[in-house]
């Protein structure tokens, strides 16, 4: 591990992710856990962050770089926020030292937007969205979705940000499933993809009616009882819809001429590419992890060139 | 109690109402409990109904008309559904009797709404719907709406009823309230009215915003954090926002020159109220207590005239 250079951590709500990397960005050792802002804020944010440089043998003392919720006002060291519209590389200039450490130990800030009506706040998605561009960059309007429990998407002309919105997607799934009279709808559900026509159709309903979404809940009931709806067909719709829902939203709000770009892994990036096709709606994908990764080094590099 | 004719009842999923009414139609008794269908499946059905007619010294043996959720499957007797487009009157010809009881007990089918697209049903809210257009009857489309945690939406034409759209709208409070992050935002609000500007605007905004819901969903928890909103605020604009997205659905979904009417009490009913007056749409009010009793009456006098 002579080569560590320094440490970067993408720490969110409920999960944790920590890279040890050399100088020039490459991966030496990974870590990945549940201890998110949730779990650090009953055991302790240093704590849990030595036991993961002690569990690879990282080298004490080198400078490590945060993004996430970590930067919260629960969290660590409240980070603040560059208020938009901005340049990206306003978020490199801007991270919080975390005082009292061995290291240099800094959180990057989020990003708020102050509109009246349209209050809107993230941490940890502007340092992925400066990895995706610093990598992707594009000239002209962009619109950059990443998905998740609340999923954001941001207008971006230039590396400038120009505004963005969130949409309580994931959040409205969990709780729906868990929590309404639709949980005995869905339950027993087995997993499903993008391809599941049930998927597909309820993306493109909500789409074209997203004043129904309530309604159209509704019918995973009506549908059970009526129909003998399946419970993975009713789970597939209720996830189209939202996304639908989400997608419509973000649509409305952007230039019409913007450039789709997908930052998202996994399963939930697959859905996302499946409801764009439903759509006929043009995107680049851009994986999440590397985007996230590399806009940590992008910063690190910059801090401690 | 001598004039006593007959019994209606009005049972909920949570609620159970009795009335003890004359042949003209005369309120003579009136019993409410919180004994609806989830505790009446545990209790019998048949115990709750005779508990409450020997609180009020009902003679023994009287015919007893029964709306609502206790003609669900999982109910008393399953009552079926008439199908839509119908005649309301179909439903008084067709309510299903509950055998091996000492008197005449008869149970009013629901209505369904079999389309592919839009599955659809309600229980009880079709006796309110009787015995609201019975009184104020007008030729043309109507389009009525009644609130609640599952609000229905009917399109009326003469007395036909040629559709209907149920929006989950008091269950969606309900559930974001208490289970999603925005618990935090409105925990501790007060009560408010439709007066309020919150509100107001939260309805206007997403009336002409539907795709915007699950966006300005988390403008509540953004705005806390960024500009200070307080709990009751918040809460007022997740009411209006759900009751806008209904208020847009189901707009969207009816002949443009229907006349609207609200079959609504208390503060569900001022809420809708001041809902339309933000957005100028005209109605009329009809208080849902009087109109289920009303439709109950319609269908004993001619069941048992």
């Amino acid at each position: 591990m002579s080569d560590a250079a320094f440490v970067a951590v993408d720490w969110g709500t409920t999960s944790f992710r920590l890279w040890l990397l050399s100088k020039s960005g490459t991966v030496l050792a990974e870590r990945r856990s549940s201890e998110g802002m949730t779990t650090a804020m009953q055991t302790g944010f240093a704590e849990v962050l030595a036991s993961h440089l002690a569990a690879i043998s990282a080298p004490e003392g080198l400078p490590v770089i945060i993004c996430g919720m970590a930067g919260a006002r629960q969290g660590w060291v409240e980070a603040g926020y560059v208020d938009v519209p901005a340049n990206l590389s306003e978020v490199l200039d801007r991270a919080t030292p975390v005082l009292g450490q061995k290291g240099d130990i800094r959180i990057l800030p989020g990003l708020a937007q102050r509109a009246e009506q349209t209050p809107d706040v993230m941490r940890g998605e502007e340092t992925q969205l400066l990895g995706a561009l610093s990598e992707h960059h594009r000239s002209g309007h962009q619109l950059v979705c990443m998905p998740g429990t609340h999923s954001k998407w941001v207008r971006v002309e230039d590396l400038n940000v120009t505004g963005f919105s969130t949409f309580m997607t994931g959040e409205m799934f969990d709780v729906i499933s868990k929590h309404s009279i639709l949980s005995h709808a869905v339950a027993d559900a087995q997993s499903f993809t993008g391809d599941l026509p049930a998927f597909r159709d309820a993306v493109k309903d909500i789409y074209e009616n997203p004043q129904m979404a309530t309604n159209r809940f509704f019918t995973l009931r009506s549908g059970q009882l009526l129909h003998g709806l399946s419970a993975t067909d009713a789970k597939a719709k209720l996830s189209g819809m939202l996304i639908g829902l989400e997608i419509a939203g973000a649509h409305a709000s952007a230039p019409k001429e913007s450039t789709v770009i997908l930052i998202a892994s996994g399963g939930l990036g697959a859905l996302y590419k499946a409801a764009f096709d439903a759509l006929s709606i043009d995107f680049t994908i851009i994986d999440a992890d590397d985007a996230v990764r590399r806009g940590l080094i992008a910063a690190a590099t910059t801090i401690w060139h």
